[in-house]
């Protein structure tokens, strides 16, 4: 997938509170320390007009979306993120560490939302002609540390999407652990708990072998 | 596809400055005079969250938006539109006026935007379950009328759609003659040249038959 042989495409998967957005920008500090070009991104997010659309997903301006048009947004902020940072970054060789990605969006809404996997595919062959990460890393932990997490995060969680009950968020971690066991290849399972240097050093087990021209 | 039997869905259609908008007002107008319960409505747009992606396509808040990422957008306000106020009002029997539906998102994105016809019906089948109108009303205009309308109409046009080259809008309006050739059941072309009230006794004998549980 990615355009020149140096660049890699890194995606952080898992559900609230499980530290990927801190280890995303563990690894990315990490990479730059050994001098790879390395651009931290998010989603949905990451360009300006995929920051807006985030904005009107986790803020609706209505009474909230349907799962449908969720699914759609989703989609519509993946594909200017991927044609306007992503693949540029990856052409010009660079490492793309992004916190969350398509995977995000079969998990929320293909399981969780009940669309199904092959919708959430579908758009995403459609809008950003299938591009996949060379890997994903799925941060897991166990559900008295994320609850813990989140309640220390000053109201973070009550957006539109975190602020959904428990049985949709344990769905949520659920799809992670499954689409890892369908593609080993492309997903690595890191253990979340403990403090973060201890998790960053996980993650960079899993990421190293990729450094000299693995993929 | 019309929840209850007396509830239509007709779609007017037309490329800038062919006077569907006001078409469609005047459509609805008649057949509340009829006391018919209807429902004047518009794409992008109709519902809050519609409307605030409808900002978002007009006044792209990057450098514009990449084609597929623009369809899907479309396809999520229509999502929207269609789940909150379209199916609703039809099953509640109600006649439905839309200032433009699918058929522009085929012709501005899938003709003139060079995705297909296919990537367009596959984003509408997932986003709206495929909803399509009872009739597709296009209104036409030669090309001399449509400018001297456009430029009375003090920089309406300057947006990021509207505010296109000549050739794109050429593209457009010949796909909606296009569409209507294929599937002739479907719609009904109009000539938009002349006075308003002219122009709507020609859209009434296209959509009178409907009136009378003819489809």
């Amino acid at each position: 997938m990615s355009a020149d042989e140096n660049a890699r495409f890194i995606a952080f998967e898992g559900g609230e509170g499980t530290g990927k957005s801190t280890q995303a920008r563990l690894l990315a500090e990490r990479l730059r320390a050994r001098n790879l070009d390395t651009v931290l991104t998010r989603e949905p997010g990451g360009t300006p007009g995929a920051e807006a659309i985030r904005t009107l997903l986790l803020d609706p301006p209505g009474e909230g979306w349907p799962m449908r048009a969720e699914a759609l947004l989703f989609a519509a902020a993946r594909a200017d993120h991927v044609a306007q940072l992503i693949r540029p970054a990856l052409s010009h060789g660079k490492w793309v560490v992004c916190d969350r990605f398509l995977d995000s969006s079969r998990a929320y809404q293909g399981l969780a939302g009940d669309l199904g996997d092959d919708l959430v595919r579908a758009l995403h062959d459609r809008g950003s002609e299938g591009l996949l990460p060379d890997l994903t890393v799925v941060i897991t932990a166990d559900a008295e540390t994320i609850a813990s997490r989140l309640s220390a995060r000053d109201g973070d969680t009550s957006d539109a999407i975190g602020g959904r009950d428990a049985s949709y968020h344990a769905r949520v971690n659920a799809a992670f652990v499954r689409f890892a066991e369908a593609e080993p290849d492309r997903f690595a399972v890191v253990d979340g708990m403990g403090e973060p240097d201890q998790v960053a050093e996980r993650v960079w087990q899993a990421v190293s072998p990729l450094l000299d021209g693995g993929t």
